[in-house]
Parts: structure tokens; sequence; C-alpha cells
């Protein structure tokens, strides 16, 4: 019998994405960080669901407040991945009634609190019985149609960006990260960005994805990879989850004018390359590897 | 120390509701069935989130079918009270890995079974590991602005109605039931509905949400409430939760009319009195008693 662990995390998910069809009010489904969706004549509606679980994405120590946070943070950084605005949440809560009211009210704290920084309404929600805290967060945003970024949009020749230091997530930036909407913001404003995705699995993992949904290959050169401090070395900065920096590639041309305006913490990684190349990792003495693409699985 | 048990499930969320601000964009945030967002000229969007989990809310042994039915069915049902349509859907899974494919795979035929069924785009998801199966949906739906129906809309002197039986949930309704959407476009389509909920926790908790929201109070005959064959007694069609029939109020003069149209299912329970009133239960004999609402907590 063929269980769950021996297909995976991904080996389940492209199972599932072949059974599903949608009408054509559905710009994109399921395949990026948000749904795309219809909206107006110039707007699409982005839909996205997030579910993190105790002992999974946090433990109980890390408290209540950061643990709130992180729940609507890491919605906030798929609707930033497309390049929207997050606008509307609703938050299912699984929880076990020994839990004190004072957590509760510090986890709804941590939620209020980066909602209203980043104009969310939360406007409600559902509370289950559960053995497991689990908290699951749907974000409605909106993006101009203009504006809007895929994983499927790379093209040969793209040139390979992050917004920041990767590797960090370990030693708790998972739990206080930034998501990266002003940033998301002010790129597809200001230049021609071609595919976007956060990284919330690993940089070599998500830039898989990129190369997946856009038919593509890539080259990163490790010398070019910000590694956080807080990383114990290059291999936590390619392949540990949850930085949720962005990871986004534009045109050369652009790249170049890009550069001119020497923008802090945006950092060229490498370059997108025809798909008969692979994905390869250049190291510090000029030798190239093939990367597989590493990084936080499920299953 | 307070925990949540102490201040149980309604406790918790209507903390919860007071600690919630909103803007303008939104017409109705915690409370009701969906939360009701602004959308364009004619039409509400509108917006629910239901978690179910393994041992709460069904049992392996309900079969995977049922149980990916059941997930979606239930946000149907929120859609239906509000009168809207739904439209699309995202899935949160939190699932061990030890779960055989076969298994997922008949989850999913219950989803996409329901979903194609009425009409609803699942649109995205996430997967994340899970020692309890728990399964959240977040649908979105729209509303003409004119069908719109509420909790708080009753009126003093409205006919309280159901869409059908009470009281079998219990010998697995829960799992097989039809959502009242075609109940529910009928009914605001040609008659005025004052209020409307669907019944997730039991006849008398639930009028009592009515009863709550609109500042009234209730008179309901029990000779009138129309009990399930799978019911026990009255007091499971009263307080047994997971029946999925809507509970409506529409004024007097609509429900004359409305009789005259002879239409099967729907049943009279009773009427919308001042909140002076209180909430009573009038028995076989004519005698009154107070309603105390009984029905389905987590907490």
């Amino acid at each position: 019998m063929t269980l769950l662990k021996d297909i995976g995390e991904f080996g389940l998910i492209s199972r599932i994405r072949k059974s599903i069809k949608t009408d054509a009010s559905v710009i994109k489904g399921s395949g990026d960080d948000c749904a795309v969706l219809k909206l107006d004549k110039n707007r699409y509606q982005l839909f996205t669901c997030d579910m993190i679980a105790e002992g999974v994405d946090f433990t109980l120590k890390d408290g209540p407040y950061l643990i709130g946070r992180k729940a609507l943070a890491v919605s906030i950084s798929d609707i930033a991945a497309c390049a929207g605005l997050p606008r509307y949440c609703v938050v299912s809560l699984g929880i076990s009634k020994h839990t004190p009211v004072k957590f509760i009210d510090k986890l709804l704290k941590g939620i209020l609190t980066i909602a209203k920084k980043y104009n969310v309404n939360l406007v409600g929600g559902d509370i289950s019985r559960a053995k497991q805290l689990t908290i699951d967060v749907s974000m409605l945003g909106v993006v101009e149609k203009k504006n809007l970024v895929l994983r499927s949009g790379a093209r040969v020749g793209d040139v390979i960006f992050v917004t920041g230091k990767l590797g960090g997530s370990i030693l708790g930036k998972h739990l206080s990260f930034t998501p990266r909407l002003k940033e998301a913001r002010f790129l597809t404003k200001n230049f021609k960005i071609n595919s976007m995705i956060d990284i919330s699995d690993g940089l070599t993992q998500d830039l898989g994805h990129i190369l997946e949904e856009s038919e593509k290959g890539a080259v990163i050169y490790a010398d070019l990879i910000p590694v956080s401090r807080q990383a114990r070395n290059l291999n936590d900065a390619l392949s540990a989850g949850e930085d949720f920096e962005l990871l986004f590639t534009m045109p050369f041309k652009e790249a170049k004018r890009f550069h001119k305006r020497e923008l802090p913490g945006f950092k060229v990684i490498g370059e997108i390359v025809d798909k008969k190349y692979g994905f390869r990792l250049v190291d510090k003495h000029g030798k190239e590897e093939a990367v597989k693409a590493k990084g936080f699985r499920h299953f």
C-alpha cells in the first residue's frame, strides 16, 4: 500500500493538481503563491491559505504572540510574492480546551498587531477542539493586472535576485520575519519583474518551483548568495526553509537599470538559462555542480 | 488561571469580536455565517471558513469520501445561509505521513464531487503534517445586495421557519446533508426574508444567535417542530448540531403569501417576539418554559 510519505509532499500536490478543473474566472489556480481570480477591469483578486501547526511550524515555547504573528505573516508573504496588497483574512483555530485564556489573548494580539500594520481586516473565523494547536489563515488580496507576477514568467537571460540574507530562519527568523510587501510593490511598480516567489521552503527548492513553472534552468553562484549571520553555513542559506525573502527574476536590461539605483538589501545570485542546462550551482572555485532542490518538506 | 473551557466557545468568540476593528469595506465582519465584503455596484462578496477535525467532527471510520464532502458542504451551507452562491475555495489539509494515498484520493474525490455539483472552483491549498486529520476550507461566494440575509434582521411578528426535519445528524446526516442553497436562493428571490442562519450547532442555539444579533425574543412550539425519523426524541431536534437545515424568519404577511404556495419541506415553528419576553418553548399541553439555548459547543 502506497503511503503519503512514499510520494512526498510535492508528489501529492502534483497528483491533486491533475484532477482539478476550474472555470474561466480563475486566471491561476493552484501552483503559485496565491490563486488569481477575476475581479474587475483593472484588478485581480488573490486568495491564499496557510496552515501552521504545533510541533511542525512552531513550538509552544515560541510564545503565543509570535505564533499568532507568524500565522498571518506567511499569508501576507504569499500576497507579496504575487505583488499584491492584502485586504481580508479569516482564521481557523484548532485548540485545546485546557489552553489558558491569557495565551489566546496574546495569540490574538500577535494576529491583530500584524494585521493592522499591513491593513488586513480580520473578518471571521472558526474555532475547533484540537490536541495540537493549529492555525489556518486564509487571506484575500488585490493586485493591479499590470503588476501581477507569477512563478511561471521567468525567461532565459533573466537575472535572479533575492531581497535579503538567507539561512537565518532556524535560529528564530521564521517567527519574526518581515513580509516583503513594500519591496514587492516597489519592484513591480518600477521594473519589469518576470517571476517571483517567497522563500518558504528554502532557496533551491523555491527557485526549483520557478524553474518548473517557467520550464527553464538556472545557474546560481555560491559566492553571491547572501548568507545570514544566523546561518551555520552556506547549506543553511541554500536549503533552510522560512526565510520569507522574495526570490525574483528580471531581464538583464532591467537589472542594469535596477543596479544603477544602488538599492540596499537586494542581491543578484545568478541567472535563468535554457531548461536543457538544468539547475546548477557554481562554487567559489568556479566548479559547477547540479543542484538537487533541497528544502523543507512535510513528508 | 482561567482556561478556555471556563469561558467556553461563545465566551471566546465574544472576547475576540470585541477586539477587532475593520474598515468601511467590511459590511459585516465576524458574527454571521459569512463575512460580507464590498464587491461591486450590485453585489457583495461572502467569505467564510470552517475547520473540521478527526474525533470532533468525524471519525476515520466515516470514510474519506464523506469526510471530504462534509468539509466543503459546511462552508457551502454558510454561503447558503447568507443567500449567496459559492464560487471559490482553498483547502488546508493537516495529515499524517502514514496516510494511504488511496485514502487521500478518495478524500479529494469527495471534495471535488460536491465542488462540481455546487459550481465551486478549488483554487489552492496547503498541506501540513498533523497527528489528527484536520481539514480547513475557506470559501468565497457572491450575493446580490438585494438578496443578502443576515442573522440580525429578525423583527417582532416574524414567522420562524425551518427547511426540513431536525435531529437526524447524530445518526449520520451530518455527513451526507444537502446544503440548502437552492432553497435559500428561491426564498430570497421570491419573498422578503428578514433573517437566516444554518443549523450547525442545534436549533435552540442557532435560533439563539438570531435572537442575540437581532435583539429579539421568540416563541417556538414543540408540536410544530419537524422531528427527523432518525432523532431519538424532541430533544435531539432541539439541540443536536449539524442538521444544516436553514432557519429563517419572514414577516407575517409574507408568510401568508408563502403558505399559499404549499411548498413541501418548509415548516413554521414559531414567531419572533419582543426581547423582553425572552426565548420560550410551548409544549404540547400549551405550557410555556424558558429555553436555555443548548447545542454543540467545542468547549
